[in-house]
Formats: structure tokens, sequence, C-alpha cells
């Protein structure tokens, strides 16, 4: 593995290597010395052009445990505000000799563009609406162990992920597809039909635009966050009504199997596309999906740099 | 002790033992190799809703010298400034396994009420105009190392503390007045009555609007910092009427005792509530202040992280 | 050496000897695993009153390969940006014990400055329009590795080295001419009379704006970056005519010798001061000089505060 740029290039054998990895990696989060030897005299820089406290912390933690040094450059303090292209400033920090780059970008595509330029290895921390591939390799580690302490089995085979909300504006969803099509897991998307991505019919996936007909069979509910912004843009009528057709309402909640589980990418609107007892749950991963970011961040950069050319 | 937010709730043990660790902590400052294992391997996140380089650099340091993984979070390159809640914030740092937060933050109580929302320690590095408590504490320890050297001896009963300026907006005075209570020294606050905090008739300290009055009989006489923006604000009518009554003047300060200690948290406007005699007096212990911020903070962090589920 | 201020404080065998140890830290670049325990226990405050990627993390990464622990702090994230004055944020980090300060700053003079507050060590990382010592020792290393490679020897004397553009507007030019008065070069400056520096007669180094005249006996060509800015203000008159009287277009990159250099301290503005054919060129060095820049700092760095007060 060179890059990390979309969940769409694992083969099976490698996202299951990224996943098993994962969880040795959890053991470090639980000790209260949490220090690998393992990335010691790697240079990691998290490239972010748009703000993302949570997925900019987990990889500096996840760099920072595994010994890497890690450099922030953020578009707001760098030279690229004062018109130094992205192409410039990459080219210069990877002929400084640093090992990866983990970015961030707003533009689709940006970030793979970006990776055709360097040396360094690089992965994709979300660009614009299209991929954010480790939050879909942790969303799969988090669905794994959910089934396991449900007595479900290690496997995503049978499994019905449905994933609900604003599917055009997430980068979330398609990783998540993509990502299946190796696990085996059988994706439902669910939204109203103007919040649908084009091309979307070509997915692997089914769509439908009535949640409820997909309750009573899921085993997972993956809710997306709904921008009040597009509320305004016309993508859909009011909130009230968007609740009624797209949230996971306390009605809904009880029209799940037991088993399901529940989880959000964050940060959530209570209320909006999630109901505060949905959220709160027992079967509510979402914590949890916070929580496995980091040990799934370890896991991937060890497999793009651990080992390499040791001396 | 699991968080650090008042001084109010240290016992006199805990708070002089933080002190006595300070000193240990003081020795590395002076080494030109400055590095403790103790906090290899735990995770301190620096949280700083409002600006502030000496204090933020001051807890960095503290975390790097015992060898910590420090991170910054600040709000503006955060996701709190695009809608998500500190609340969400914060439990989503939590749940990666972080070890400590130490947030400052505008509002009066946010820390605390922060500090119940989460597993990681949490210290208080200034939550609006209501406690700032390692300042406090290196308050204490500046005043304990100067009675030394003055031949005062080693204790705070029976020493005199006049606190001077802007109470109402002063994060500083409480935390001070409260630390007293426990360390035995008689505070004495001094404000135009415009800048009294309300209910400070309860707190454990005279009051009165006559410096003049306590000059020659103070062992510390601690200045706080005036905003000119107060003036705008009619706190107080005009800066030189400020300076008559209540600025450390060339002329208070040749009434004050040799022995007396000049303080001020910084950064001081000279020539308005200190005057540069003032400040760059022998007697002015205001670098001191600042060098001692490291070692408590050192000693704080050691005292929440250190020691914690060794392996 | 105590500070690096400027290239004119640098004796020959300081200049070389700064040279000479970097060639040996270019060495940890290539290395997969780039640790030094050099200057363990140091630490090093990167503070950017102005934005530059490039330059930050070039520091950034040069003190963690040494394993120092770096801070950084940016003016907008700063005290300075509510009034704290430079001076007053200087001596409180001084006074934490801190060992060094790499600082830019938009004021020629201001670096030079500050480093008569303080008790650590002071790098200037760029002060206005007035030095850039790093940058400038970078270009000497750059340009030795290349006479070296195209069998030209190891010493400056003799080699022609013309620098070309907006000199008004550079940091790089001054400390470059101050730098080859020790190390033997001859500079020849190249500008249109609205570009160049006052006093620039006293400089040791000739002065044309007829760049045609140089090109077949330059050794190396530096073009500076001109800012579209300067247009506007009328510095000169058009794009198009810059380019034609100061532009390193593909008809003068073809009148140079087969040996010469081409050098740029970037970002570059291809089309403009330099054309594509020659910043792609096989003899153009502009991404060793970012190479460089690591590997110089590092040297830098250590002969600052290597081996100070072992223990």
């Amino acid at each position: 593995m060179r890059h990390l740029l979309s969940t769409g290039d694992l083969s099976r054998s490698e996202a299951l290597a990224i996943l098993d990895l994962a969880e040795e990696m959890h053991e470090v989060q639980r000790r209260s010395i949490k220090k690998l030897p393992a990335l010691r005299g790697r240079t990691i820089i998290n490239m972010f052009f748009e703000d993302s406290t949570r997925t900019r912390t987990s990889f500096e933690i996840a760099g920072k445990w595994m010994s890497a040094d890690t450099i922030n450059v953020s578009a707001k303090g760098s030279s690229v505000s004062k018109g130094e292209s992205l192409r410039d400033t990459m080219l210069t920090l990877d002929s400084m000799g640093v090992d990866c780059f983990v970015i961030r970008h707003h533009s689709s595509g940006a970030v793979a563009q970006a990776a055709g330029w360097v040396q360094a290895h690089v992965v994709n921390a979300g660009d614009g609406a299209h991929e954010h591939p480790t939050q879909a390799l942790l969303d799969a580690y988090t669905m794994r162990r959910h089934f396991r302490t449900r007595g479900l089995g290690d496997g995503f085979e049978g499994k019905r992920i449905a994933i609900v909300g604003d599917l055009l504006h997430s980068r979330v969803v398609r990783s998540n597809v993509l990502l299946q099509r190796v696990l085996g897991g059988t994706v439902t998307l669910v939204a109203p039909p103007t919040l649908l991505p084009t091309g979307v019919e070509n997915w692997d996936a089914a769509v439908t635009s009535d949640f409820d007909s997909v309750l009573d069979r899921a085993d997972v509910v993956m809710m997306l966050r709904v921008q009040r912004e597009r509320m305004a843009s016309g993508f859909f009528p009011t909130e009230r009504e968007y609740t009624a057709g797209f949230g996971l309402t306390r009605e809904r909640l009880a029209r799940l199997k037991p088993t399901a589980a529940i989880m959000h990418p964050g940060p959530m609107n209570r209320g909006v596309e999630i109901s505060s007892e949905a959220a709160d749950a027992a079967s509510s991963r979402v914590l949890d999906q916070v929580s496995a970011g980091v040990a799934v961040r370890m896991s991937v950069l060890y497999h793009l740099l651990g080992g390499e050319g040791e001396e």
C-alpha cells in the first residue's frame, strides 16, 4: 500500500489487515502509558485545508502514540493563503524528506491529485463530498466489534447496513459503499431524492426514500449529519419534515432489531436527524466510532510507514 | 486529586504538596537538558478558546519537559467554530483516550462544567473572570521563595497580601483569595468601588479603596492589569485618575517595606497600574512569577497524571 | 556563536563549519529513521509573525529530527494580537527557560533588537526586507554541491553569482551578498533601477540592469520572486515588460553556460521571473535548495545549542 486515497483501492485482504491490526492498536489506547516505538523517526504532516478538530486530533494522536514526529500545517497559517499553490507547497515539503501527508481538502479529487506529485505517502482525510476512507474503516471496525458482542459473528456477509440522510454532501457514504463491496455487507441508501448524489444508481447499493421500509431488517443504521444550511438552499422544506421522513425518532428506534447498531459520524444534530433517545441508546455506537478512530488511524499509518527500510 | 478547577477545592496539604514538588521541578528548568520521563505516554490537550501565549506555552512546555504528548486545539482552527458544541468536542476527544484537558474559556464556570462530561483530568487554565488556579499557585510559590530570601520564613501565616486594581474583571484575584484561605495569608483587596465584584463582602478578605492605607504594612503588593477599554465603559474616569488612586507609582514604591514583594500577573501597562520604577525594582518578582509558571504547572500535571496505573 | 542574526556576523570558518556539518545532517534526511539525540531536552520556540509554511516547517523538522522540543507561536494565536508587546512576550518566554527563538518578523531589524532582550539564542528566520541568513546558507550549500558535481571544485573563489529581480523587497539578497564576502564568490546584482535598495552602491557587488550582459559568464543565476502587487505600485510597468527585461526566459536559458546552476528561493511565478523550461531544467537546483533547508537549519541549531552544558 502506497497511499490511502479511496476505500475502493483496497483489496479485501488489505481492508481486513487494517481492521485486524487496529484491534491490537486499540489495546494501546487502554493502557496508561500509550506509546509504541513503531514509527520513531518518521515525519507526518497533517495538512488541513478545512477545520476538523476530531479528525486532525485523531491523526495527530495516532502518529504521536507511535512515536512519529507530527507537524500541523493549516491553510490559514500557511503560505497557501498568500498564493503559493498546493502543488508548490507539497513539493517543497516532500523534498524536505517527510514520510507522509495526511490531507483534508474542500475539493473532491484534490488529495488524489496531490498524491501524484510527491514521493511521500498520502492519506486522504476527507476531500470535498467525495471520500473519507479512514472514517469508513473505523465504521467497519465498529460494526465488526458490535456484531461480535451481539453474537452475530465476525463477517459482513449478509449484514444489512442502512445509510440514511444527506448522501449528496457526505464524504462518508461513498467510502462506506466502496468498502462494503470488498467486505461483503449489503448497503441500502435512504434519502430524499434531492439529497441523492448523481450517479448513485451505479453504486453497489440499493436506494430508497422510504426509511420505514428498512427499519426492521437493518443490522446497522448509520445516520448522517444534515446541515441546517441546506434547508435554506431548498434541499428539504423544513427541519420538522426532514425529521418526519428521515430522522431516527423514538418511534423508529422502537422498531429496530434489538441487535441493530446505531451509528453517526458526528457531530450529531440531536432532535433533527437523530433523537436523543437513539443517540444515547444502549445500541448506539457513536462514541465507539470516535474511540476506534485513533486505533484505525494508527493501523493505517503503520501499514503505510511501518517497517519501511528498517536499519 | 482528579481535576484542578478552583483553588478552593485544594486542602492545605494538597496546596503545599504542589508547591513543594514545584521546587524540584524548578531545578529541571535550570538544567541544559530539560527532560523527565515522568509523563511519557500521557496525552494532554491544550484547549484554548481565548488567546494566551504565555499560559498556553507554559503548559505546553510543562507537558513536553515531562515527556507527555501535547496537542493544541484552538477555538479558531477547531470544529467549535463550525457549530460543534464544546460538549461534543470534549466527549469526542475524551473517548479517544486522552489523559488531560487544559482548558481556557471565556465563560465563567465553563471549565467546571466540562469536567463533568469527561473521564480525563481537567485543569482550569482560566475561565472568564472566575478563576485561574495555576496562576494563584505560581503566585504563592513566588511569594514563598521571596519570603525565604528575605528571611521572613516559610509560612504564609501573618503575611499581608494586598491585591490592587481591577478586581471585577480579574480571574486571578478569586483564586488567590481562596488559596490563601488554606495557606494562611491575610488578603486585603484594594479597588475603586466600580471595580469590585458583587459579593466581595463574603470573601475571606478585607476590602478598601484607600491604597495608601495598606502600603507600609504589606508583605506583598500584587498589581492587576487594568484594561484601557474599561475607561470607555465608565469603570473609571481617566487613566491619570486611575494611576493617582490605584497605581504603584514611584512615590508609593518608596513607602513599601524594604522586604515587600511587588507582583503582577502580566502583561503590565507600564505607567498606568505600575510605574517602570516599580516594575523593574529589586523587589519586583514579575519575571520570577513567569519563571515559576512552568515548574508549578509541571507539579500540577504530575499530581494529576503521574504514577497512574504504572505498568 | 550566540545568535544567527545576519550572515555578515559570520567569519569564514564559522560559515564553512555550518556548511560542513550540514553535509552530515543531510545524510539523516535520507534515512528512513530520521532522528538524532543531539538536542534532546532543548526547547525551541518558532515565533512567526508572518506566514511561511516552508520556513517554519523546515525549522520545526530540523528541531524535531534532533529530538528538541519545538513549540509554535504565531502572531495570530498569540497575546501579541491583544496588545502584549513583542518585548514582554519574549521576556516571558525567555524566563520560562527556553533555549532558542527562531523568529520571523515583518520589520527589518526587529529580530536583532529582540536578541538583545533575551538570554536564549536567537535565529533570524527573515526580518522584513532585511536579512534571511539561513536561506543564504542553504543557497551557498546548494551552490557548493552543484559546483562539485559539475567538476568546478569546492570553493567559491572566482565563481560568478548573478542575483536577478526584485532586490528592493528581498530579504535574501543582502544575506547572500554578505555571505559571499567571506566565502569568496563574486556577486552581480541585476534589477531595474526602481527595484534597487538604497545604498546598494556600497554593497560588495556589481550592479547592472542588463541581464543579458551577465548570462554567458554566470556560474549561478539566482532568480528572485517578483510580487504581482508591485506592478500596481508602479515599480515596473507590465508583467510582460518585466519578463522581457528580467525573466529567465527560454531564450536566456539557452545562453547560460552548461555548468551554470539555476536557483530560486521559491515560491516561483512560472512565466514571470522564470520560465517553466528554466524551472524544470536539469541545471535547476530549486528543489535542492528546499531539500538543503532542513540540513542547513539542523546545522545552525546544532552550532547554537549543541553540546552546551552537557551533563
